[in-house]
């Protein structure tokens, strides 16, 4: 497997713009999302600051900036929230469009970077850019989070926490069936959400069975490998639940789990929701007649400006509990050991 | 074009079996499904005896039926409603799973068939078979409706007009923007339940102008001819609506069309309804980028036992006018005529 690695650089941070804040990062998450950049999958502009769940504080703000001032605890949020755009002003949009993100230009709206090094342009990811001690973000792309919140915890509330839960409330009913296609970082938010949803079966789908113990703890009642089956796990999936579940998530970034979770669903109501990101310009194919009787298809992103800082208060008055998701802790300049770690799948 | 044609034969229709209804067709509306058919495009097993959408009058009812009884007028339905499986039984489920509707058998659920000629077996289509004078459907597969009801005119309510009727009626909000993709029989009676739910924009696209004035009439406000235009028609659509539309309906049943359609949503918050069958075996490929914001994507059949005589009803007490729908009558013996103008387009 090719990958890319991270070096740790001297780099200069440019003060924040007109409605841009400078932060200095505690703690950052790591996504699934990043490891696919590495591996070259998923196509960003490089070389590039990576890491999109990142918990700071405020540095300096730029002219005009009122939700945040200096001091404050943050999160940053790689989907912004504008409050301004269709999108935004769309009871369900959950997608801003002000900033491209798909695909990420990976510069600043103003189509410059805050980023050099001796003198060189370093790209933003997703505007945010949370791997460094300082970064600059769009104020539409940061929100205040209680003063007490312990962000080696909440920060990944940035991305895999509201990812994984938003797919799921709001959509997930009690009783229900489900089955979860990967069994990481983002499936593992999924499982939880699902269990609070009410969900009387949980199926975790994933071929590293280190996973297994885990995804019990966290509410998965059946565990499949789909290398150890002798069908495609989605006939097995099928069977297991009479017609096909009623909810299906993929939470891997292939195609061919798409096309299986999307075949798990039940044919007349079954819901499939797709938040893996595949790879970089692929293809998603399947029968059209799949569709045709009923099942929904559709895809989920993380959630915004407004429910991000409300699951940090959520975290800390105890009505969610992140901390399951979090399993391992490095000093920011093991970066590249977090990463070999994620990579062999102990994670 | 190949096309394969409609021979007038003397058959024999078997006397109904348990579970099963003799009918003495009226009348039958034509849907695209049976022109796809005609042209080879969607695989049934044949020979059989073609067309899905029959008001006819109770011949004969086979032991153990009792919701309707000779003499009833009835229509019948290409997807039953058993009131038993799990799709019957779920509140969004609409697609009965007791026959097995994709891909057709093209027999009775005994597994055996009740048209023969000259001692050879004919298949049904889609457990109805409507271009016959007598035809044996099952009980779940008929419903009784108001002893008033024109025939010639109900017709069409066995399949157009519930699919279309059901895409859009629970999905498309008021003020919401909305593209059709073809103004055939489905496309317009989507076009008319749009209007219905105050769609306040409707773009209409179809290759064949013939069919624009027509469409106005019922309610697009925009037509486009995509071979008319510089540019792939969903890009003229999302010029002209800003992002993108509300909803986007599919009414043609090809690839293109179909993620044309889904190009054509807003990102964020749009939803794509396959209403048209794509030819057999045919592929749906697509960049599932396109779901990530949070597009959705959703196929939609007709209704059944219950929302059609229903929907009979309405149109006998002035709530819906689906006479625009019809805009020929010819008789049985002329069907090949029918079809020879639906083909040549003037429909
Ligand atoms: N939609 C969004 O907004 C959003 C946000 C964050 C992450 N993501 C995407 O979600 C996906 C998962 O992210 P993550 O952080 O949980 O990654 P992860 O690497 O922690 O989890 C992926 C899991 O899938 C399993 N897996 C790999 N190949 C498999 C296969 N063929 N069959 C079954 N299981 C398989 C792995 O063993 C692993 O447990 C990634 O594609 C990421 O890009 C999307
Ligand atoms: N989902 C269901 O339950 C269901 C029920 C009935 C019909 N259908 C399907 O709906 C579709 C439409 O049926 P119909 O009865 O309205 O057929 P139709 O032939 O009356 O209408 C199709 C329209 O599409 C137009 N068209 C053809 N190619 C086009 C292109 N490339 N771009 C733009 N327009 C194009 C034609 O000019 C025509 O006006 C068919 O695929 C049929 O099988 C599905
Ligand atoms: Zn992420
Ligand atoms: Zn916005
Ligand atoms: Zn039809
Ligand atoms: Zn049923």
């Amino acid at each position: 497997m090719t990958t890319l690695s991270f070096y740790l650089y001297k780099i200069e941070v440019d003060p924040p713009k007109p409605g841009e804040v400078r932060i200095k990062i505690i703690s950052s998450g790591i996504c699934g999302t990043d490891k696919h950049i590495l591996e070259g999958k998923d196509k960003v502009p490089l070389p590039a600051i990576l890491g999109h769940e990142g918990a700071g504080i405020v540095e300096s703000i730029g002219e005009g900036v009122t939700s945040v001032k200096p001091g404050d605890k943050v999160l940053m949020f790689p989907v912004p929230e504008c409050r301004e755009c269709s999108s935004c002003l769309h009871p369900k949009g959950n997608f801003c469009l002000k900033e491209k993100v798909i695909p990420p230009t990976g510069l600043m709206l103003d189509g410059t970077s805050r980023f050099t090094c001796r003198g060189r342009k370093i790209y933003h990811l997703y505007g945010t850019s949370t791997f460094t001690e300082y970064t600059v973000v769009h104020e539409i792309a940061v929100g205040k989070i209680d003063d007490g919140a312990p962000m080696d915890r909440v920060c990944i509330i940035s991305c895999g926490v509201p990812t994984g839960f938003g797919a799921v409330f709001n959509t997930v009913t009690p009783g229900s069936t489900c089955v979860v296609f990967g069994l990481g970082g983002i499936g593992s938010a999924v499982v939880m959400a699902c269990k609070a949803s009410g969900a009387s079966r949980i199926i975790g789908v994933d071929i590293n069975e280190e996973k297994f113990p885990w995804a019990r703890d966290l509410g998965v009642t059946d565990c499949l490998n789909p290398q150890k089956l002798e069908k495609p796990v989605q006939e097995v999936v099928v069977e297991m639940t009479g017609n096909g579940v009623d909810f299906a998530f993929e939470a891997i970034g292939l195609i061919d789990t798409m096309v299986g979770a999307l075949e798990s669903c039940h044919p007349s109501y079954g819901v499939c929701v797709i938040i893996g990101v595949a790879p970089s310009n692929s293809q998603l194919i399947f029968d059209p007649l799949l569709l045709l009787s009923g099942r929904i298809l559709k895809g989920g992103a993380v959630g915004g400006k407004d429910s991000i800082p409300k699951l940090v208060t959520d975290y800390m008055e105890k009505k969610i509990n992140t901390d399951p998701l979090i399993t391992h802790k490095f000093p920011f300049k093991s970066i590249n050991k977090a990463f070999e770690l994620f990579q062999a799948g102990h994670w």
